[in-house]
């Protein structure tokens, strides 16, 4: 199956915060990429990758980033595809550095920025089915399961004080 | 021609915030709508909002909000649909609680949230395009046309010294 | 005896932070309900909550919720009864997100807001039990002697440097 | 008419803030009275206020103040009547100090915090409103009234394009 | 030896914070007393300590709080003595919402305020002494030797490569 | 009159801030000394004037200084006399700069810091009066006559809505 | 002369702020250019700027940029020459944004940051003076001139109460 | 071989912090010296320092310090020197008051300030070879092939899922 949403972060350290986004797409049957792309240390790579973006078919990509995270606003740069920007948790100032070096664009260059840390994650895998979901009925269907699922869950179990 | 996107916001006063998403729409030639739903004051019409978004044929949903800023959030609640927040400026603490109540959503609800104020209005209404583009071929050339001219309106004046 | 007080929270896991308003209710013996409701994921219960709140007797209700927390303000769109919020300490940014999500509300739609986590929740059920003492004399003279015996409490020990 | 509410501020610089709870409470035709008592430069006749407004008649208290806000949190301190803060808008700061001096209260002595500034204001004397209606079927009514009303004037012009 | 110093604190819980304090002044032979006095638990005891702290012979108060910290305001708008404002370290926002509530104060009741935590006390403590040696040759002696130990203790390890 | 106060400043630009040290140390009658003495353009002076400070006679330092703040602290570092801090209000970030690098002292060099601007500056000038009224009972009881002036300038307009 | 520094900012409208740095080094007699490269609006010449200007002759690279500021550090991963960061004051949060997207930078890749606005300009333009001033003596000897001429503006003015 | 950087901390605890910036010049074989300098416990030792760092041979200055971090600074204002700052991690506010307080130094006076923490402390270390690399070409072909190694390891791991 031909991905439609690339992953990509800028260290190896991001995977567990990023997974969240893999697990979504895993349930929701969305194929995905997943793939290291420092803005700092790989710049040609990350140029590369923008510049082939939507030649290599993908219609969302998810990027995450922690500190002064370039990654997601460079990546939006070089290509007119959506990017989703996750704002991985750093550790002197808890991803809040993070969350304004994404989510602080200016005017012409675009990031839809999501929560700092897993669930931010989670939810930009969620948003890139939300956004594929407009023109794939079947995917539409899933993503309408899934939050009914969630909502039963929460249904399910209104009382905090008993036992799961 | 049928509205794809849908612009709504908190407060009428929001209006000058919110217009650049529709300049760039309007550039770009993509049919809109443009509503005020209060979270706060207008509750039901929210939910009924939320609820119809689909069948009303719209396939991104662009909310902006200051303070307190629940709209993009209980929209996103309502709705299948990517939902894309917008933070206003607000006038104590400029946007940033505008900022961390669209963008900090918990997982299995998701807003893409853009920049605080006039700039992040401008690239709701990009980004809504970037979505539309990848099943719109007219339009991701329009998109690109964009960017180009973009570039080139940085490139011819590279000397910031010089009078425009 | 009829619960005057509802104690809502967006997630069975706020419930740890929420257990001191019931703990404070118990005491005092005021009755309340206590109930899971999401705004995010269940948000159709969060408005058939708020407006059956008044016809099922409730007189004041505290919601709990964390980071983008749309909980308080949302039930407060939906009835005209006090609504207490109390800012759950959220993982990245401490709860400075919930606070301000719920504190920030605009004119007209109002959350009387506790501090962040379980002294906050204390104080939410304590100032529901001060909103009902108004007219229950009874629960008047508990809430006094509460109130002495913390304050005994203090002057009891008030050498920190001795053990207790 | 017996005044049930008391609006209380650190200084008569804090009135142009603060009015909005009185324009509420006009509205309402709830009865209150109006002081500047200064935690700081009046703190025998703050202790006073404390301990005798249940005795005059109060049930709500509204209190605001700027900077290292401790007025509301004293009063709290000496009445178990509810305490609504509102946090004025400081220079430097721009409220946040205001905010956080007055929602941070220690478990035990509640303060009820609004937003920053006006709004806040408006919304302390609201929320006092909504408190009393618990008992006053006939301000329970007109607090609908009010309700419906700010609903309406949202509903009337849903284009904020369109001149008011 | 008449105490010139009072050391004050809202709950038990700030000791191990504030003995910083103590130790300083142990060392520089400075008496003291300690006593937990809370803003909001026992406000009559606080204005009556602070009522009373000139005739009682201090000459300078320490006063330790966190959050919502209105005891060091609360005893400077109660005595012409020098007031020193220890922040402590709250859970949820590290001591920030306790260093805004004790320095921010109003023009004409002025808090000196130290460090958040632990140096802030033992600095409270140091700065106490300093006060005192304006008017004590014998503790100014010490204080210098103090001054110069600390740093003949930097000076005698300057390279942080080596085992102390 | 030997002046027991030193002001200084790190540039003259910050002079509209501290002249409300001047002020009320004027008012209470206590002679002081005023210079600009900038940690960063004249070190050396700054490492001279807290050499001397002591053999000059004063009592009390107070040392205003913005952004990177370091004059209070180099000041300290220099001296046993007890150095107060008042953060001026800065550009970008209204003086939170100014406070944190004031107030954040390691252990062993205190500053004793009052709010950021003018209210800051002119309670330092108040505290260094209260400071010295330790040793001299006419100025203790000038002090405590702005004292009761300032609380009947509140108490005589009880009701901020009464023009003054 | 052969420019040894490069001034490059994000957009023309950054000229204000970055004028400071060409006013040190044109009266330090360094030579340099000015160029706007916008890391999000033309990432290929930011790319082809930073790969080539080892071989233009350059010593040092100051970039300003504002907001999600991605230039100085995107220039840094494209050349190992030393780059300073001067983060342009923002409208909604007075660059806090473009300082720690600018600082923060992770391990591998430096940015040598200044102030926020104009006095960082004005220092990156004489710490890339300082840099050169290793290697060339009658460079250095300008800068220990402006250094006294800086010091001796303010000796000459000590009592900032005097007209200037 | 003459030691052309210089690394000072303002205190031993600095050192598992400011190591990076050791390690990375052992790695490039750049000489340098290691010393403990605190402004406020030996403010005669770091004007001394400053005073002589020219005639030493020095050519980069690395000053780490935390909380109210005056070394950078200090160290900045007597020496012609390039000084390079980094924000050692504080116990209360993470660095931020570290960062503020080095990064934002008035006109006239420059620190190049690094990220807060390890990451800070290697890139200062790397800055430290990026300024002397300039006149050093061994030294630049060392920088050339770290940069080229880091961007392998980054490239040969593409995918974060795999194992190291």
């Amino acid at each position: 199956m031909q991905a439609k949403v690339a992953v990509i972060m800028g260290s190896k350290s991001d995977w567990p915060t990023m997974q969240g986004a893999a697990e979504i797409m895993d349930k929701l049957q969305v194929a995905y990429t997943v793939e290291v792309v420092s803005a700092h240390r790989t710049p040609d790579k990350l140029m590369e990758f923008g510049e082939q973006a939507v030649a290599r078919g993908y219609e969302v990509i998810i990027a995450g980033a922690g500190g002064a995270a370039h990654l997601p606003g460079m990546v939006a740069a070089k290509t007119r595809l959506p990017v989703l920007g996750v704002p991985v948790q750093s550790k002197a100032l808890s991803g809040l550095d993070s969350l304004l070096s994404i989510v602080q664009m200016p005017k012409g260059i675009a990031v839809g920025t999501l929560a700092i840390g897993a669930a931010g994650a989670f939810n930009a895998g969620l948003m890139a089915c939300q956004i594929l979901a407009n023109n794939d009925a079947a995917l539409a269907e899933r993503l309408e399961a899934f939050r009914t699922e969630q909502t039963e869950a929460v249904l399910s179990q209104p009382d905090p004080r008993e036992e799961a």
